[in-house]
Parts: structure tokens; C-alpha cells; sequence
């Protein structure tokens, strides 16, 4: 028997559909296989091919860049300019000031993220918190999207690993909707609903994927994707960039160690990873939890998935957690 | 200089940005060709390899089917049993009551839905309007979706022309949501703001594609997708259900038009259309109005988009308006 699950921040009801395809092997299959062709602008050698470098991280001494951070060439956004509000008869625009800047996570352009020492996968996450640190102190900039898209079914246009940034002036609408439907939990419960998404999980143990005394990975209870899957915190914070350098290193391990399962599982699958977290100017909220959501590219979506933001997930997640669970590192 | 543009419905921001891809051939593209291999289903001669008939429209006194409506094989979700409510701790989830159907546009099974004679695609609409009338004796669904996906790459798994219909025992989010919009503009304006649209953009002209004294088609001022396609009736009505027979005419003509128009500039592109309309056992509302989208399926989407439902579309309206104009029926 179908059944339909709420997502209990959100509001959004999912259809739990059992009839279909579920296991691993029955979804269809576009596996990331790093080829190399040409000349890559984010490997070694060829850094004068990209614009100038925002940050990097370098091994003492060395002149060997480990990861850098540079403005993406084609920005959906840029820095420049005045943030200019106006109407169009009914309608309202702004200018595109914002930023948009790509995070090379490695220099060596076959090794993907889950491949890097764990050392190295926790640089990408100081490199995410530094740039929000110094994005932050542009006031007109009110939101910031950290994400991966890995292969190119997930939307990534070049093979070198890396993941990517998006400043915005003005928070995006479903995180707008996630934080409201946190502050509706928060004033009938008193509490963060997260909070209580993990303290529930955690006992219950059939979504766990993995966890630790600072992290705990599940298969959410209503997932829109089949394993879909969340990374949260237990000790409750607002604002990723917050986060203490243990957590940093808890964080980058649970994200490598999910990836990697995700990858055993699902032989290496196209993925999207991106972070939530609260708007950058917004003080710290009782009522909100950053958060990583990693979404395996497994189906195709569909126009009512599109169109009604309404999803039928053909893998329940007890299921999928299963699976993940029995995946080695 | 990019441009954020907000949807004047639903407040979701849109990056148009006008430094990237943006004519119909710089498209990624997958061709949509009818191949015929094996049995199909949905052929004339194999009616029991389907579920029984729901609903049939044949030439007066003639065996001969031209339009049939079957329950899906592997329905998301089934009109029998009971309607059961249940907590899981801080969850929440129901039984999967509803109904899955498929509605086979043609005995043919080469013919594309564009295809079809004009007084055939009309008999589509008529089929979404009948189900309708009949699925909202039934008090315990709430919300139809009517949709179409034309191609593997939009979601399609059979290439006999076919579009479906989920009938549920809750109202999607999105939904919801764009209703919730609406009624935000009504309190400030009373005014609906789809009416308010149609208003403008057919005084204005720069983003129409075709209009009849009926039905405007035209590329929204905040796409969230490269030529994406709203098809609006002039006349205010929240319930697509209630639309009177010359206005089921006009519109299956505009909808046929608009996808040739498609299809001639973007080479058969796969693509989903989806009916808006209000929730069946609401009454006549003064702030929502049915409508149609249609989306081209032309770019990747990238994990940013899915999880802050904040979308970057490299092709301003104005642009693909202007192409859809230019392209022939």
C-alpha cells in the first residue's frame, strides 16, 4: 500500500510508493568516470586561465595550492554595481549583484571529493565558513548557497572536482518556507524541530545512516528523492559558519563518509550536495538548524514534481538507510 | 548585467542571466522521435493488456476508440480503502488514497500529441474535465494534477502519446503555496493578480506569444526554465473544470500552437505540461486563476535549484517570446 508521508519542516507531503522501483540496481545509471581532455583551467600550471584567486590554502611554505577559491568566469552574479529595486508595471526586479565563485577543491583533476584525504575534504568546509566570514560584511548580500553538483547528469560543466558558492541579496523562497515552517514547530513546541527530527531518528535508529557524538546522517522520513539523504548537527546552531573546528571535522568526515557509501551503493552516481543554513544577516535563530541535504541523481523528475512540488519517492527511506548502512567506508 | 526578477505570484526570485546560453540552439538536446519496437499497450488490439477502461470517446457508433482512459498500471496511489491519518512520533503520514490514471490521446502510436487534429487535442481537455467531475464526488480527494511528460528525458516511460492525472487526498505545497500568492495580492489590491497579468502583458506585447480573444500565451516575467510557456485564459475563473465549451476549444488550440511553436524552435524538445488549478472541493475563488504551463526540458537542473528552489535561466522572456512569435504553427 502507497502512503503518503509529511515532511515535518516543510509541510510538503511525499508519496511513498512501493509498487516501483526501489532497490539500488533499478534506478537508471549514469556513472561519474573522471576522463580528461584538453586543458583544464582549475589544474596546476594553468591558474592565469581563471580570474584572480579570492583565497587559497597552501601547505606551509609551500608554493603548492591544496584547494583555491576563484570568482566563477561565467557569474550568474557579480560584486560590481549599485543593488537597484524597481517596478515594471506589477512586476519588481533588482540588479544581479551578488557573488558567484568556485571552490577547487584539489589540484589533482582525476581525484574526486571522496577520494581526498579527510584532512583535505575539511578544508573545503573552512573554505565555505572563510568566504561566508568575508562575504557577510557586504550588507546588501543577505543570503549564501554553498553546493556541490557532482557529474555531469547534477549539473557540473567541468570534471575537476570542485563545489561552488552563490551570494545573494535576497534569501531564496524554499529556505525562506523551511525557516518559516521551523518557527510554526517552534510556536507550538517550544522546540527546534530538527533538534527533535534528531533526538527521535537517533533513538529509533531505522533512518540512521551513521553517527557520531556530533553528527547524525539519515534518510529523512518524507525524502522527494530515493536516497535522499541529511547530515545534521545534534547540538543545535542557526548559522553554518558558526560551526567549531571539531564540528568542521566532524562535518567533513560524515560528508566523505556518506558520499562514499552513496557510491558503493549506487555505483558512483551523479550528486547534488548543498548546505542549509540561515540568512547571513539574520541574528542567531532558536528556530532553524543548518544542515546538509546530498541528493543522488537516480531519476528523471518528472512536470508534476515540477510543477506541484509534490514528489513520489519509489524507495522508502528505511530502506535506503539500509542499504547505506551496509555500504562500507 | 544579470537581472533578479520576481514572480509576482509565488515572490520566487529568478536570476535572468544574460551572460550565458541563451538562443534555442545553444540547448543541450534531446530529440523526441517516435520508435516503435515490441507490443504496446496503449495500441488499439491490446486493450487487455491494461487495467478495464475508465473512460472511452469513440466516433458516433463506431468500435473504433480515439480516446481512451485506463487506470496506470503502477499507480502511485489507489482509490480503495481507507483514508487513515496517523503520528510516528513528530511525523506525520496517511494512507496512499487517490487515483493514478492515464489518458491515451490516440489510437495511433506514432502521432505526437502536436499532431493530432485540433478537434482530438481538444477531446484532451474534455477527458481532464470529465475525470475531474467525477473524482470530486469523492470527498476525501482534494487536489487533481493533470499533466503530460512528452519524452524519456521529461519523464515519459511510453512513447504512445498519453498524459496523466493523480487525483489526492491533500493539496500540494506549490499549490498551495501559488494560491497563498494570490490571495496576498488580492488583500492588497483587490485585484487577482493573474488577471492583473494577462492585463499587462497583453498591452505591453514584448513577452506574448499568441493571443486569441480568448486564452494569452506568453513567457512569464520571472521563468524559472529557458522558454518556459504560461497559457492564461482572459476571463477570470479559479476551477479549470468549470470552463464552458468555446473556452475548452481556444485552449486546446493554443496549447496544439504553442507546442508546435516549441517544437519548430527547439527541434522536439521532451517537455511537461501541467494544469493549474484550484484545489476541486474549494469553492469559485476570487484570487486564484486556472492556468497552463508548459517546459521545454532543455537545461540540467543543478543541485542549488532543487534544494532553495532558486533557479538561474539563461534566456529572458522577452527573447524566447520573441522566438516563439517568429517560429510558425
Amino acid at each position: 500500500m502507497p502512503e503518503l508521508r509529511k515532511d515535518p519542516v516543510t509541510g510538503r507531503w511525499v508519496i511513498i510508493s512501493t509498487d516501483r522501483a526501489r532497490r539500488p540496481t533499478d534506478f537508471i545509471r549514469t556513472h561519474v568516470t573522471p576522463k580528461t581532455k584538453g586543458v583544464c583551467p582549475f589544474c596546476p600550471g594553468q591558474e592565469a586561465a581563471t580570474p584572480p584567486e579570492i583565497l587559497s590554502y597552501r601547505e606551509n611554505g609551500s608554493n603548492r595550492w591544496n584547494l583555491r577559491v576563484i570568482p566563477n568566469k561565467f557569474p550568474a552574479l557579480r560584486v560590481e554595481g549599485v543593488l537597484d529595486r524597481e517596478g515594471e508595471g506589477l512586476y519588481d526586479r533588482m540588479t544581479g549583484i551578488g557573488a558567484h565563485e568556485v571552490i577547487i577543491e584539489s589540484p589533482e583533476h582525476k581525484v574526486a571529493l571522496s577520494e581526498l584525504p579527510e584532512k583535505r575534504v575539511e578544508d573545503l568546509f573552512w573554505a565555505f565558513r572563510d568566504r561566508i566570514l568575508d562575504l557577510k560584511r557586504d550588507t546588501r548580500l543577505r543570503y549564501v548557497l554553498l553546493f556541490k553538483n557532482h557529474g555531469e547528469a547534477a549539473g557540473a560543466s567541468l570534471e575537476h572536482s570542485h563545489s561552488q558558492l552563490i551570494a545573494l541579496p535576497v534569501v531564496p523562497i524554499q529556505v525562506l518556507e523551511e525557516i518559516e515552517g521551523g518557527k510554526r514547530y517552534y510556536a507550538f513546541k517550544e522546540r527546534c524541530v530538527f533538534c527533535d527530527i534528531v533526538r527521535q531518528e537517533s533513538a529509533d535508529g531505522a533512518r540512521v545512516v551513521l553517527e557520531t557524538d556530533e553528527i547524525v546522517v539519515v534518510s529523512p522520513y518524507a525524502p522527494r528523492f530515493p536516497f535522499e539523504t541529511w547530515i545534521l548537527p545534534r547540538v543545535h546552531s542557526s548559522h553554518f559558519e558558526t560551526a567549531h573546528p571539531s564540528l568542521i571535522q566532524a562535518l567533513a568526515w560524515a560528508v566523505r563518509s556518506t558520499i562514499r557509501k552513496l557510491e558503493k551503493a549506487l555505483e558512483y552516481p551523479p550528486y547534488n550536495f548543498l548546505i542549509h543554513t540561515s540568512p547571513i544577516q539574520e541574528p542567531s535563530l532558536a528556530h532553524y538548524h543548518w544542515h546538509v541535504e546530498i541528493i543522488p541523481r537516480l531519476t528523471r523528475v518528472a512536470g508534476f514534481e515540477w510543477g506541484a512540488g509534490f514528489y513520489i519517492n519509489p524507495t522508502p527511506p528505511e530502506e535506503s538507510a539500509q542499504f547505506l548502512r551496509n555500504a562500507g567506508l
